[in-house]
């Protein structure tokens, strides 16, 4: 078996962000919880307390943590499984050749395995139920929910005065985020935790309509790129810009080793597609998939801690004539296979038949149902069609059987559609689905700019994440065309943070502002660096600015490039104010107060720094403008 | 004077895009016009017509063009302006050392002048107006007006039985734009036809709610960065990429000298902010600012062609005060010198009350108004507030008056909107401003991704665009950083087309769908050739497909690196399409017909074209799936 050299081949970026401090908070019901935020110090001058932003990095940012991958990271969730006393130990299944792609004569593995593979895997006890929703319904706070909580309230208290209520949609995001909402919110199903209890790294969040909107991004190595150290890294970066949650779509071999490497070293839960591991388990034959198969692979995966699958069950045999007539036919992967075989033995799908039996693995374990969109439009021509609702009609069947399993459930949802027809999803999904949360890929608005899906898509999900959508599944730059790189995945990543914060702003959430009017307020005040700090990637925007002014002077000068020295609208914009405040001093040093959520101490010494401003400027010939090179 | 190298300093981007021919139309009711179309020729296996796209690329795309910077392109409008005859040919405005920043000491040149400048421009006749709108509302359908309808009318024939009608909010959008409808169109000021008689070389275009979306491309040098040659060639690859209309916003040196080179070889409409100009020539002093030297720049300006100024008369002195509470103030550059000026003199603004002389001015040349917003929001928390929709009612004010003078209007909107927020800018424009046509920049949807503002905004135009607005202006990566180079232009341009075509979707463009519907059909055919230069960035497509499949054999391989050849959904698809197609063969060969918009004899090739290569499957082993490496 192949050697891994953990220091040359396992590298991963670590350390923090510009700026900025790992924080964490503790809990009151729960004792030793550590959510972490992390904190943007400003400049001195901004007079401005530090802005607290959501943290899903995990240690990978923190310089106090020992990152070693070949061990994996520490657990967080592990007492917390124990402590409920619901769980056992036992010999999980034995990972077979076929597992990782070996079959027939081909046997020699390509892949390092993962050091300290958990051999005794925990599961709930007999009859027993270890969801989230089954605590929630019972009305017990789990640590996982105090966590969320904790971890959603973000500054949120410095805004409710203020606060700007947008246009929610039916959305109900209450002013602070109490443990008792998060419970009551997984209770009934419009919001998820996924947290598999074998996967006890995970820094626990949730993922539902009335918190912040999440996003995913996608990893895995396909048969013809990739391999496990640079889905490792990929999975570690894609978090350090932004990532919530993280779905490994390997459909290669080695697909059971490179998930336990990434299970192992994630603080974020993994999703999977358990198909397409099955069929490569039967050679990739679809029509050669059994019920059998496929239950043991979702085994195998429950036990190495995944937490959430995406299982296509709403491609039912009578839907699949319905995408004859469609310009795209069928572009899941899932879907298309599922589809395959059905036809193929003309017989429903064992994954709809047997539903219940996949809930009792759930259940067994906490993986959370992605009930997939095996039927989306891979077009403008075909979205929104009979094809595409009558299995979001049925994926709510489908919620209805989980919940009265106590699965957590999440909804996948389209995929191509223009932008009339986005919102007809979002009101048909939460009323077929009874308001489970919706997760969607993109929607891309346009099929006409392959190399920039990344931004035809991002149009689309802020749209439908501001109708309601829970988590954005990303689109990279090389969506129809190839394999995301190290590149594409930030970019992706972080063209997703924008339409996730864009909805955030829209459906009202109390803290998502904070961030904006901070980085607005810097720019006014020419704190350049604070700008950069601000921002989704520091380091393209401090970038993208010295390539004009490179002079670290610059960085403070009262003009930028855009204008250059004499035309500067925001230091006229100052002497504007100057000439109001002289006008009316009272009600400027209010309207500074407000401007600034300072005291009116903080707003006078800003006033006096400004005039000391105008001071410098008649001492300098009281010329308003002043020359680059002086 | 610096001397000019054409060939080495002043190269542009040449030659047709991929697979790609231009075709020139011809009119009805005019004789010689030769109105541009681009076709891009698909593969013979499409068994379908080329696809005709809008084309704003002029000459440049036209191997039979002879392209001469150093001589300026050849006139297209010359014959029709003088054909109305009602303009004079006169002695012209000197240009002055102050024209290009040569003031006092200042004395040397740095950029060389356009070797063919017309001394002897055009103008009305005394007393005379020679707007589009003038003939328009006296019943004369123009050659402009004409070559505008043929243009706008890219094969809409075909797809009019089925339409999707989509959301238009109020726009009324024919099935075919005829040159009456332009001509009422642009009589009732829903739209214009930005066409400055001393800008014979313009290709006419239509900005108006009832056409298709447009986009504006910003570039000019300021006192830090860029000069002529650079500028020449951003306006050259800005329309290559698809901008309908540029603006030149220097504000450095050689501002005069820039401009006459972009005018002479530029076929779209340019636009300009005089006040810029206005302002270097008494050296950046807002405060010394008079209407002379103001009406002195916009003659300056109207000779050499421009075809639409930005004026900002709207920011009046009442409404300064209004911004002080505001967190970034006044950003725009033109609002905040007229804002100085007001209050440094403690006067109405001089653009206000001096309108109807700007008007006399207007006219004479055919220039169009663009009613700036200068008081519009620059971050979330400034938008849509008191200071923005006061100015935007009295640009209404001011839209009645200029179409007292049958001058062309339309009118500049924001800047930084949170979604929720757009479409209340859009709705009080409308009402405001009597459905003159809106020109908005972005707007952003969050402040907090400097670095990537072509995204922020690229979400919120493509909703402002389906709303309503007529002409989005791009924004670019290095938004609020620097001034864009080239790579910036072209990313810019291509996000703005993608938020336009998007935007013409979802307003149910009826001509809009055939793109997207082609390149999916090219998708699901693997027709990898076609999906490439269908696209709006085939060199990038290509690039970014050929990172993971280099091999020229990949491009008409069954399956991408996405999936591998193992696990192509599409392929699965055709399977799937085949199954349904025994199963009922005619209502099959229906259903291609529509799929395919071809004749049931097409129909039947494309099946038996299918059959064979399912056939062919059979003799490879009747395996399902091929491996890459056989």
């Amino acid at each position: 078996m192949a050697e891994i050299n953990a220091r040359t081949e396992l590298q991963v970026t670590t350390g923090p962000l510009p700026a900025s401090r790992k924080l964490y908070l503790s809990g009151t019901l729960h004792d030793g919880l550590r959510v972490p935020v992390r904190e943007i110090e400003l400049e001195k001058s901004a007079l401005e307390p530090p802005v607290r932003v959501y943290d899903p990095t995990g240690p990978y940012t923190d310089p106090d943590a020992n990152i070693d991958i070949m061990k994996g990271l520490a657990s967080v969730r592990g007492d917390w499984i124990a402590a409920r006393g619901d769980v056992e130990a036992y010999e999980g299944r034995a990972v077979r050749p076929e597992d990782n792609g070996q079959r027939g004569s081909k046997r020699a593995s390509a892949a390092p395995t993962f050091p300290n593979v958990v051999t005794r895997p925990l599961r709930a006890r007999a009859g027993g139920n270890v969801t989230q929703m089954h605590y929630a319904r019972r009305g017990i706070v789990t640590p996982e929910m105090e966590y969320v909580a904790i971890r959603e309230n973000l500054g949120r208290e410095r805004l409710i005065e203020n606060r700007d209520h947008g246009q929610p949609f039916g959305a109900e995001i209450p002013d602070l985020i109490t443990p008792e909402f998060v419970r009551d919110e997984v209770a009934r199903g419009r919001a998820i935790i996924p947290a598999n209890i074998n996967h006890p790294e995970l820094e626990p969040m949730a993922i539902g309509r009335n918190f912040l909107v999440k996003i995913n991004a996608n990893i895995g190595n396909s048969a013809v790129a990739s391999d496990v150290a640079a889905e490792v890294d990929k999975m570690v970066w894609a978090i350090r810009w932004g990532a919530d949650t993280v779905m490994d779509l390997s459909t290669g071999d080695d697909i059971h080793t490179t998930r336990e490497w990434i299970m192992r070293n994630s603080p974020v839960p993994i999703g999977t597609v358990p198909i397409y591991q099955a069929l490569e388990k039967v050679g990739g034959i679809a029509e050669d998939l059994t019920w059998e198969i496929f239950r043991d692979t979702l085994i195998e995966q429950a036990e190495q801690g995944v937490d959430y699958f995406t299982i296509h069950a709403g491609v039912r045999l009578p839907y699949v004539p319905m995408t004859a007539k469609r310009v795209t036919g069928i572009v899941s992967r899932g879907g298309s296979i599922m589809a395959k075989w059905c036809l193929a033995h003309h017989k429903e799908s064992f994954l709809y038949e047997r539903f219940e039996e996949i809930c009792e693995i759930c259940k067994a374990y906490d993986v959370s149902f992605s009930l997939g969109d095996g039927l989306r439009p891979g077009s403008i021509a075909d979205a929104n069609d009979e094809a595409q609702f009558a299995e979001l009609y049925t994926l709510g069947e489908l919620t209805k059987t989980a919940w009265a399993h106590d699965c957590q459930v999440m909804i996948e949802g389209p995929g191509h559609v223009p932008m009339h027809r986005i919102q007809e999803n979002m009101t048909k999904q939460l009323e077929a689905c009874h308001e489970a949360p919706f997760y969607t890929l993109g929607p891309l608005t346009t099929d006409i700019a392959p190399g920039y899906d990344h931004i035809t898509s991002a149009i689309g999900a802020a749209q439908i994440g501001w109708y309601g959508t829970a988590m954005l599944c990303y689109v990279t730059p090389k969506e129809h065309l190839g394999l995301p790189d190290r590149d594409d995945v930030k970019t992706g990543v972080v063209t997703y943070k924008i339409a996730a914060h864009a909805a955030d702003l829209a459906k009202g959430h109390p803290a998502a502002k904070l961030r904006d009017d901070a980085l607005s307020r810097a720019r006014f005040d020419f704190r350049w660096r604070d700008q950069f700090n601000l921002s989704l990637d520091p380091e393209t925007a401090e970038q993208f600015h010295d390539q004009t002014l490179p002079a670290e002077g610059a960085k403070t000068a009262h003009f930028c490039s855009m204008c250059g020295p004499k035309f500067c609208s925001m230091k006229i914009t100052q002497e504007v104010r100057e000439f109001a405040a002289k006008q009316n001093t009272d009600s400027y040093l209010a309207s500074e107060n407000i401007r600034r959520e300072t005291s009116p101490e903080q707003a006078r010494q800003a006033r006096e720094g400004m005039e000391e401003m105008s001071e410098k400027y008649r001492e300098e010939g009281g010329r308003l403008y002043v020359r680059a090179e002086e």
